[in-house]
């Protein structure tokens, strides 16, 4: 369903349909309360056709929001997509075109786009980070900063924009940090203990020298989450790892090192802006005359 | 509880406990799921200090939903602010110090933290515009392209930023728009119908033009909304209006063009990029040894 | 979607479909619980067709509701309504015609003229209430005297009968009260905070008498809300006003009262008894044989 | 905690404390939104002392959820009772003494009295209805023709007045009506297929006349719905009864005919006005100087 | 839709298309998650037939909830039953044939299976204990011991089995135990008392001896609960009772003694071990290839 | 807060308390709908003693829902517990003590124990399989075979019995099976895909023979699936996977069967039995006289 892309960026995968609908059910209500007031200005009877055009290059995403947001309003609504989901458009493109009750589709319009621009924002940035590590070996990653409420939706649409995800919470994932080192006594304690409770787990580490790293090393950690490490040590911990473990580039890391980090051959580099902020892709719906 | 600021921004008010303690329910729901798999390596006794401190300068905005956090996860959590909601703080600033379970901190501290970075980086920004309109007649509104699931909190947010709240949905106000008004045939049969059907509440018509401003006049609209005006036809419309009628420039202003608006007299400046893209605060949670 | 009748009522609007669903679930449970003991003696592949039949004059209101009771239990159900929404119907009269699973109707049976005749029973006393007002420029208003949990519905039902809304809930609208004007010192003091903050909702005062008024009027508030006036004082109330504030005549008027409290030219007259108590219409499913 | 009345009545029992917070939350949310525009008028520090008056004669229910809609809202405001749940009350009596922020009494305030007065309305009427049939063995019920969403809050009140409760849903009681027996083929019948699945639950059989009386009774049912019986043919059903089988005289039975049906020796009069009208008491929420 | 079986066995009847609902997404949602992560290997185009075939010997129970699995999943993919609910299948039987998108089977494939191979899992033990009691005038009853969440499921997958529901919670029936008596004084008390709240609910008295037996029937109560007698005490209470009160068996009554219980002539035999225990069926979703 | 017991079990760590909440207001609801209409029997005044008491060996489970039924329902209610969460108890043991309001331990009963026993079930179990594997380097994991709606606290009680967690769902952790191999073409490119698309997470491949765990080697797949191996081939696959890939020995293994394939070399053995049957623990609470 989605296109690939020349530098191996292929669409969001693996989000399922009562997840799409239980968001769009939450979505909606905050615009709908009981109901619009301005919609019965339009007769009940009449019909429309619209598209939506974006005014900005972007990653499409989120389609199968925007498509629930007209089914829970009214199922006469029908909407044909133009593009795939994770393609990338330019200004003045057409995403979509729509038709259905006008009522449907004014009541729906603001809710169905805030979901398609929120979404693609997050797939666009994805997809920059991404392509500007092309040809290293290093992938993108992104982090649990991100928008209350939109957690998996933001996930969905890092891998739509090519990058790939860290762990979704706490549930999911182990990563020992500082607090829990000083808790067990040392790396390695505190790797035997989660590795010991949770063996289908991966173990991370965060360390903050190349002396950590080796502890993470000797305690069999599959990845050590390199904090801060400048790009030069970045390299060193590359070739200390030499493949036994796998290195993850975090913290502060902007487009301008993003580059200079995947070549020193870390594994992952892991961003917080990709979700933690947000730029909405500028969309309009627009109804033919 | 917010701090009184000289230019007259005030913190955000209005927001209630059941619906903090939602939207808390929610996001950790969705990083904990059944638990955190790292909790366990700190020892359930362990009992630690904490302090947030921010990198940049903010408002500070979201103390109500960083308290919940941590009362919904072990109620011997103590949180005690040191700048008031909707104060400015600077990088190095603290804002709160923590006490209790170690593991509750751990566990808390990503969601809590994503609430208090997301609702202050509205608000930090709503300041900024609020208060490039200071010395002018013009406010400062939100708009309804809103992060979905966050409308209630962003729209605290703006209020807490010195920003003002245009309707919550389309539950709540009258926007008469393009299509309503070829509906309806004219300007005028629009407002009757709304104001027929709706007489508590404020109708605010779309106009593209002057001579559209001239129909919502004689129609007796509350309120204008100037579609992508020139500032040169803002500073007409402000002529026309000469009061009888609100004014709100709309349309893809941004910081630069903030203040010229502002002067031209009109009544409102509704900005969307206040809520639909987000710049996140870089806060971080510190631990004492 | 209502039918336009004489004296100017229109039936309600607004009402979307997803509260709509919400409601019908919840009140579904309710009754249902597991399922339904008695319906197994029905063989499950029996059809009938009933029709609904009103057994007292009224105004038709909750037909979406009616309708996705079935919905959601068998939508094999089909419902064939003869009158609008919002239509005045007489004794005798047949709303709808359904057909369907036998099982379906019975079950649905109860739950679904529970919703219809709920809604159209305020429905038709504020259709009875509003044309009393009919010939004067008084309009009625309903209160937030609800039924818990039936809010939106009320409203809803409101606007179906032709009388019109006051604020949703303390989240749509200012009103300023006894309390609220002893906190801020003054009337004026109080509108200005209220204004301040959110400058795009209408401000009403609540007065005791007319210098009350008066100040109110200074202060520019949009609305005064006459508590407990005396027709004369009223009268006086609208002269002082002048068209300048608009007037909503409030405490305990009832039917007897309510044509000479709106020929004194106040604006609204609002109306707790409209949905704090509550008729049903009765309604009666009847199957063919 | 109820007060034991002369004529036997007593309050009513078996709320669960989990229902009530649920009624609470959702009825809180219909007013709260995101929470109250003018709440912020008011000194954030500011407390203050309320009671709640009566202007009418009522039986007081519903105190459970009046106490959570503060608790709910800030848990520093105290409710003391100055009656007991299920007390009857006489114009100008205070019910409860609250003391609190200031805030937190005036945003509850209207939620707060909704409940109760609704409650309380169910329950005056069931008290007034009861005490009719003191004296006889006649016992009241009420019905499931409820309003929506209050169906075991209603059941309630109706418990609290000193009525019983007929079954809550389709889930917890056998009714066999007109179309299961026609689906059965006989009264007979249809009890042996309704006992046969549900041995544990009481079957009711609702018949048209003194013949079907008499079916039912060979059937072994253990209730008969007398359906729009004469009062004469109620006194023949009684005989005919002869306590083999419990009567409920059901259909359309108002104040004046009450005491009549009850005279006839019938166990039960079901009426289904207990609960699909409501008339709210007149309570005041009114606050100390 | 279900099988009459030879010994009077019937399917379960008595379930609500919006509990199933409920219960599915419920249990969708927590294997789904955002998404199925390995379901994208499989191209989006894909059409399969697959098939569910049982390994051992069971009664079928659960195709309602099957069926909603892939309804929220993808309604395209199609279930054709080829067993009724409550039919007895031998091993290697096939229960279903379903054709749709191979993404959507396998993504539903374990949630759909693990709802049928539990409730089927239930229905298979009731049967077996009802055939046990076949010939005897005594019921098989479910208890209130039953897995969390799953009440209504199970109570439901009894009745397929052929057995009955004793209450379905502490709401629908009355249960008079040790405590109770002593608190009101005596058995005679407790049912009066129970009786003059709750006259139309059915009173159950739980009795150590034949002197309590005595009392209950003396308190006129409807059924008395044997608790822990030997079969020789239930002989001799049967006798007492005369069938002037029902009785019921209860108390760690395992297979061996069900049939020597039954022949005492008690109307019913409770069996906690039917609901609090779970063998799930053994059944496998095949792919024709 | 576990028992630490000498062959390494430790109890179950990982559970948040917005988990148990929400698993126990679900719970609640299903047994107390309304209300407990025994309860009124109960003097409101009265407070009991009452102990947890368990008729056979178990290991206990389940203590933080025990405890929030309880402070649900009245907080008034203390439960002290006298063994630690994972200990053994022996029959006769008492688990915890419990004082409060008698209403509130006798409505609370039955939920608190169903939590209880489904639970330490679980963990009894786990328990056990665990034991058998001591001294090998093999450990049990769960499956995803779990009681609809019960997923994560099956879970967790695995842990606390000894055992270890599969993936907790689709979404975290991946599993090739055979129609992903068809699908993709051969296991390696099956793993490839996976790869690219989730890098940080776990690629487990199903395989039926050793040429296949030879092909899952070479795609480098993390972990193998021995499906319905004989003890044998189990043998052979160790000598073959030489620490390469990790192996998971599943399909249909018993007690008896259990320490044999661990004794083949392979690093997990994966039970359904575990989690997809269930044999509640016979506890009773018992009322202080």
């Amino acid at each position: 369903m989605c296109a690939q892309r020349g530098i191996g960026m292929q669409a969001g995968t693996g989000i399922s349909q009562p997840a799409v609908s239980e968001c769009v059910r939450r979505t909606l209500a905050e615009d709908l309360g009981g109901g619009d007031l301005t919609a019965d200005i339009i007769d009940a009877a009449s019909v429309s056709r619209a598209r939506v055009v974006t005014r900005e290059a972007a990653v499409v995403c989120g389609q199968a929001w925007f498509d629930e947001v007209f089914r829970q309003l009214d199922d006469r609504v029908r909407v044909r997509w133009l593009v795939a989901e994770g393609a990338e458009v330019t200004p003045g493109d057409t995403l979509c075109g729509l038709t259905g009750p006008t009522r449907a589709l004014l009541t729906g319009e603001r809710t169905a786009l805030n979901l398609l621009q929120t979404l693609s924002g997050t797939a666009t940035v994805a997809r920059e980070y991404a392509r500007l590590l092309a040809g290293t070996q290093a992938r993108l990653l992104d982090t649990r900063k991100t928008l209350p409420g939109l957690r998996l939706e933001q996930k969905y649409a890092v891998r739509c924009g090519g990058g790939h995800n860290h762990r979704l919470g706490l549930y999911d994932g182990i990563l020992i940090k500082e607090n829990h080192i000083a808790a067990a006594g040392s790396i390695s304690a505190a790797v035997a203990l989660a590795r010991a409770r949770h063996p289908g787990v991966a173990v991370e580490v965060e360390v903050e020298s190349l002396a950590g790293l080796d502890e993470a090393l000797a305690a069999g950690a599959d990845i050590a989450m390199l904090d801060n490490f400048s790009v030069e040590d970045m390299r060193r911990a590359a070739g200390q790892a030499a493949g036994r473990i796998k290195l993850e580039a975090s913290g502060g890391i902007d487009r301008a090192q993003l580059r200079a980090v995947a070549d020193t051959g870390v594994d992952f580099v892991s961003v917080g802006a990709l979700t933690k902020h947000l730029r909405a892709i500028d969309l309009s719906m627009r109804f033919d005359e």
